[in-house]
């Protein structure tokens, strides 16, 4: 019997969670310990057996973790984290401002290297899975069309911007992919889609006393970059209403590729996500690839790597030739 | 600027066909020539300008090509052509027989090893995409249930059933997924569905002149294994209808992966294929893997390997670099 992957999870919100949960799914995983910023003694993990350690005590546990979990923000945690922890541990992380990848792509390669680490950086689903398919379906229809579109989903971004809007009291805004413009690319006639086109921007918003739904609404509607390109509705609720109603993180989305392998024969290739739980599912994707980059360090595969260099079979608990027997 | 892949087509069906029509729009790819059974003379390929040799003339090409794709049959040609060539060139095919898979690996597998040559098996949709969405699905979702549906399309195995029967001039079958069936699964309620309740069977059948519509359409939806598990309708038309309106040979299907992170919510993933032509989107996918073939015979991997084998940058032309500013 081969030895459990021995896990760490760093950072504790709601990522760490739904990492915990998932390396309580993957019977070849056993969870070493909850490392984080705020006082031990105030977590508490789901599992009552979970050690939970300071995340200064991280230095003196690298003999005991296969794969460090990082679990935090991409703004403000991980540009440092990523790099100093590529240095004592093999990691996986979900940093996700896609215009910075590259340049902390490097950061946290010259560490890894270095210590003979792999670091598995942007994993998640977009960036992540979404990324995958953008690239298959590039690769295997080269004369084609690329098309994204989020949700139903709960943007984070755009809920915290309402919150900001003098008069708002709470609120939380979902991204609605357009059906029509769906149906319209699904269709394999490759269509030309503007922003506005492709998704409608949903608000439900808690007033403050004495606030101007007209005001607060004009106020949303236009403010630029988050709303004013698209068409966006916004319904005025109670702080009841918001706390049992909105309090889920559903998200998805769909990538679609559609292109032409000759003149006369459209295809249409179509990956997509419904997700009861957004962050649940990135962590239970964190831990799937946290087994790949265990094997491609044990392989000598060392440096930052991406969802791009990590061949599906590595994410299996299966071999190879158990794989084949089964599922090709 | 780097050289073009130099590719070779062995066999010129259906397939072959697909594969110069898809190397024509990989700019990084050159055709060096097809290869056939019959008299090159006979052979009438897409461009003017392919060359076009006896299969007899592959031997004296091995330092020509750098990789050869297989577009034989799984039943009959695949099984001699497939570990004969691996030891003298990089391969790909589209190996289907799923239960022979195992032992197909084995016989290619050895002699790629020896001679040092790079032999990707059973690549195409399924096998090949949709294997390797199995697979994801398994590893992401590990408490989950993996459906597969495989239509709207023509079954040439089922059309060669009905073409059998006593009284059948001609006549074409098309596997139907049920809405209805899909529709449960994507609400991620894990349903057990029965063999009838997936898939549905229609069947457009000309009759020979003074055969009995009856007869005909109770041999057909009663022949054991093909029809009998299935709900079959049979439409008797005219052979100017088949020739007219059954020609195409669309393809698709989904595969649907429906898991719990946590008790709490559910979370499905669903990959879906509408082709309008089977075997072009087959010869499109072993193109692309055809260059990931050729990228890890140069790294030294050799032997056989799968879908499950390959990192999804190297079906790319891009470099590693250009996906992760582009596509991540």
């Amino acid at each position: 019997m081969s030895a459990q992957i021995r896990m760490g999870i760093a950072g504790y919100g709601n990522l760490g969670r739904g990492v915990e949960a998932a390396i309580a799914k993957n019977a070849d995983m056993e969870l070493v310990g909850i490392y984080s910023r705020r006082d031990p003694s105030s977590v508490v993990p789901l599992g009552q057996d979970t050690p939970v350690y300071s995340m200064d005590a991280l230095a003196a546990h690298t003999n005991d973790i296969d794969v460090l979990i990082l679990c935090g923000g991409s703004k403000s945690d991980l540009p440092d984290q990523g790099p100093a922890l590529a240095a004592m541990f093999n990691t996986v992380d979900s940093f996700d401002t896609h215009a910075r990848i590259p340049e902390y792509f490097a950061a946290v390669d010259a560490p890894a290297l270095a210590s003979g680490k792999t670091a598995l950086i942007s994993a998640g689903w977009d960036p992540g899975m979404f990324s995958i398919n953008r690239v298959f379906g590039e690769a295997l229809l080269p004369d084609g069309d690329t098309y994204t579109f989020w949700g139903r989903g709960l943007s984070q971004g755009h809920s915290d911007a309402i919150r900001r809007v003098a008069g708002v009291a709470g609120g939380v805004q979902y991204t609605i992919p357009s059906e029509t413009a769906i149906d319209e690319v699904r269709s394999g006639s490759r269509p030309e889609l503007t922003t506005r086109q492709k998704h409608i921007r949903e608000c439900f918003v808690v007033l403050k006393e004495g606030a101007r739904e007209d005001a607060v609404r004009a106020e949303i509607v236009s403010m630029p970059h988050y709303f004013d390109q698209y068409d966006t509705t916004v319904v005025f609720i109670t702080a009841a209403e918001l706390a049992r109603d909105h309090s889920a993180m559903p998200h998805g989305g769909f990538v679609i590729r559609s292109g032409n392998t000759t003149d006369g024969h459209a295809q249409v290739i179509e990956y997509s996500l419904a997700l009861g739980s957004n962050p649940e599912f990135t962590s239970s994707v964190l831990v799937a690839y946290a087994r790949a980059v265990h094997r491609m360090n044990a392989a000598g595969q060392f440096g930052a790597k991406t969802v791009f260099d990590v061949a599906p079979g590595l994410l299996s608990p299966k071999s190879a030739a158990e794989l084949r027997a089964e599922l090709l």
